[in-house]
């Protein structure tokens, strides 16, 4: 039961932010140094990202300067953006240093054009060469979430050589569960598991031993895709190569799990207009103008449905009644649309929905409507009935809800498949489409059935 | 951009169910079988997933007994009760044979407890005592994640020692990153990860190379938690010990990517009233019941706003262009509060908000509303003066739309926060109450106004 009760982590997060901004208030910025310093660079980039802006910047200088590259690259990319604005070439090169070159990758990409230049021609030479292999890569790519930090064997040799080669590096690059085995070409032909090279022969060879059943990443499969393969097969890392097979580097599962948790937060915040990675604590100057351009196409859909009201004033000044109860007919169509809407939008999401099983979808969500619909329409019709004193009017609204709530089910299971055949994001747009159908829809049955019965 | 396209695998998917259904259809089991035989368990699991009912208990028999367990394990809980209920005791032990413990113990408590006991009775004495150690704990716990197959070491150990206890073994726990340091007592002191192992000197032990900043998770931590955790440190395993320090076992991130992936569902499928487990494919019989209670919860809400327009019947009466405008007083309202609702469950979620920080968050919500409300409701009065000729409608419309933005803004804020403090789920209730406020105060307000200018 997630979100029901805050956790020791949130509980921890608060109180922490309670301390520093005591200390903060009280103007002892040793004090707050000296709190940031016992805490891990990822504890930090929570703290920040829960913070106000202004907050933000002031806390951001009292960190020790060692940690703020790991800091920076666990924050979300808009807040590693309105940081960068805030540094200098010389400081952002220093913060880079010693960062994976995916994570700097990132970063640089969170620059403009020109800056991001000015900040490569200042690394030193072996840096901006580990950069540059990852930079032509959207970020949204295997390419753009590897890093380069392999450790490759060649198939030939006894594995008693492959342990005397790792005894001779000071660490292996974090995550790393596997080694790549590469031909003299450098393409990849197959995994050594740590696991494998320490629970074998140490005179087998790594052909003898490796796995060969694991296909690459291409650089240019999309992230979702690969996040999909990751929690589909339980990688810890994956290999990616070019077109040509070639090794580029690897995906570990830390990457995958925040694309994981961006693409489960999509369809969320789409379907209120919002951004996935929207900084929950940006300012009015950045939120304001966002939400209005959302609340202006809602505005048309809601003028919609005010222009079918019209079209039927002579009915409503006739039968005052009308208007008390056409809203109700309205919402239980746009709530009984939603529902479906969001499990399919869902289903679409893992890859549950397709022309093989939409028909079958579709006749469910109708089956659930029409009977929902004949339960509530049934029993709106006896209040109805009992609040106005007249059957005609309990008559239209059984009618009309049962029109709306089977509409609402046809919209919800169909709205996000065509409009994702249109190219269109069924999370961000299905929610003001489906309204706007239940809405009309609505409004025009229970008043085009009043106005054929009053007139 | 998630969710735009559909990616190589849904494709894949949907093709891959074509055929299946195709074969299916024509009435050839075998070559439906030779299909399933080609796929991975994943893959099976995933085709299950996407399938209505009938086809499911189809595909279920068809699939090779050897893998049954693992495509079982795969499948969401609903799913695995659903066709469990079709097994008998006999074949539910088959099926679990093989199993990690941990996938078990969740398996069995799908069950009705008499089938679980005799499920239990019926396996051998060394499944059985594997599984009962991990079944008392709650699945939603770090005890329900973990499984109980780790390998430990004593920290006196020489390296070389370590390295040929593990050639011993066939093979190792898959995921395996790390080996638990336990002392005498089995209470866990430390790690020692593979890469270390590999990379230090066979002479030095275990205690000197072993890593000592990682925590052991307590059995009855939430589950979410332990995914925040993960998610946070990057980590591939962690050990799991009771109360008094001892190693019960160790979670892999395969099973937490399940938990961050179900946690991250919650908000989304809460708001629509939906459980983030709710399979994609339930038969109406089951859908219908659970949609109902979220519908009738809604309904009541609608008849209060109704009763609130009743209240006004006699101002409508006076000017019916009233009724044709008031829904979008209340829809302006509801979206925006959606927004602000939906950004606060959200980061709520994340445990960025709390006492610390809501203040601020509270008056960028009212600055946006009240800005869009300015400016939306200006153009709003402007259409509403020229569509209807008379400025009071324009300036009572202006007046309500600014009103309904900010109290939406406040309500979308704070509600969440009350909720979870009265233990009640936000991501569930939250919308239902939200919607609640703007459209009754939308409704009060534009009516109320109206009535004062029109008297």
């Amino acid at each position: 039961m997630p979100n029901n009760a805050p956790t020791d982590i949130e509980f921890r997060t608060q109180s922490q932010l309670g301390e520093l901004y005591a200390a903060l208030d009280s103007g002892t910025g040793r004090e707050v140094q000296r709190m940031l310093h016992t805490l891990s660079p990822q504890n930090i980039a929570e703290l920040l990202e829960s913070s106000p802006p202004r907050i933000r910047q002031l806390l951001w200088k009292l960190i020790d300067s060692d940690v703020e590259g790991e800091v920076l690259q666990e924050l979300p990319d808009e807040v590693q953006a309105q940081i960068l604005a805030t540094m200098d070439t010389d400081e952002m090169v220093a913060v880079m240093e010693g960062l994976d070159a995916d994570d700097v990758a990132d970063l640089l990409q969170q620059l403009p054009e020109r800056v991001m230049g000015e900040v490569l021609s200042a690394m030193s030479e072996n840096d901006r060469q580990r950069v540059e292999r990852v930079l032509p890569y959207d970020e949204e790519t295997a390419g753009g979430l590897m890093d380069t930090d392999t450790v490759s064997v060649r198939p030939n040799l006894p594995l008693e050589v492959v342990l005397r080669y790792l005894r001779r590096h000071e660490r292996l690059p974090e995550s790393t569960d596997s080694l790549f085995v590469v031909n003299r070409r450098d393409q990849f032909i197959g995994l050594l598991p740590l696991t494998k090279l320490l629970t074998s022969s140490p005179n087998a060879t790594v052909r003898e031993v490796m796995t060969t059943d694991v296909k690459p990443i291409p650089a240019d499969m999309p992230d979702a895709e690969v996040a999909q393969l990751f929690a589909k097969y339980d990688w810890i890392t994956a290999p990616v190569v070019d077109g040509e097979d070639r090794l580029l580097g690897r995906i570990t599962i830390d990457d995958v799990v925040d694309v994981i948790r961006e693409d489960a937060d999509h369809s969320l915040m789409s379907l209120a207009g919002l951004d996935e990675e929207e900084d929950t604590f940006a300012p009015i100057i950045r939120t304001a103008p966002r939400r209005a351009v959302w609340l202006g196409i809602n505005l048309l859909t809601a003028l919609l449905a005010s222009w079918v009201i019209n079209l039927f004033q002579g009915t409503i000044d006739k039968v005052v009644a009308l208007a008390v109860l056409m809203p109700i007919v309205a919402s239980m169509g746009g709530v009984a649309g939603s529902q479906t809407l969001t499990v399919v939008i869902r289903g679409m999401a893992l890859g549950q929905i397709g022309r093989s099983n939409l028909r079958w979808l579709l006749s469910r969500e109708l089956g659930t409507g029409a009977l929902n619909g004949i339960l509530w329409s049934a029993v709106m019709g006896g209040i109805a009935a009992l609040w106005f004193g007249d059957w005609r009017i309990a008559v239209i609204i059984i009618a009309a809800m049962l029109i709306n709530l089977i509409t609402a089910a046809v919209a919800g299971a169909i709205l996000p498949v065509v409009l994702r055949a249109l190219r269109i994001d069924p999370a961000l747009a299905g929610g003001v489409a489906l309204t706007t159908v239940t809405d009309v829809v609505g409004f025009l049955s229970f008043l085009g059935l009043a106005t054929w019965f009053f007139a």
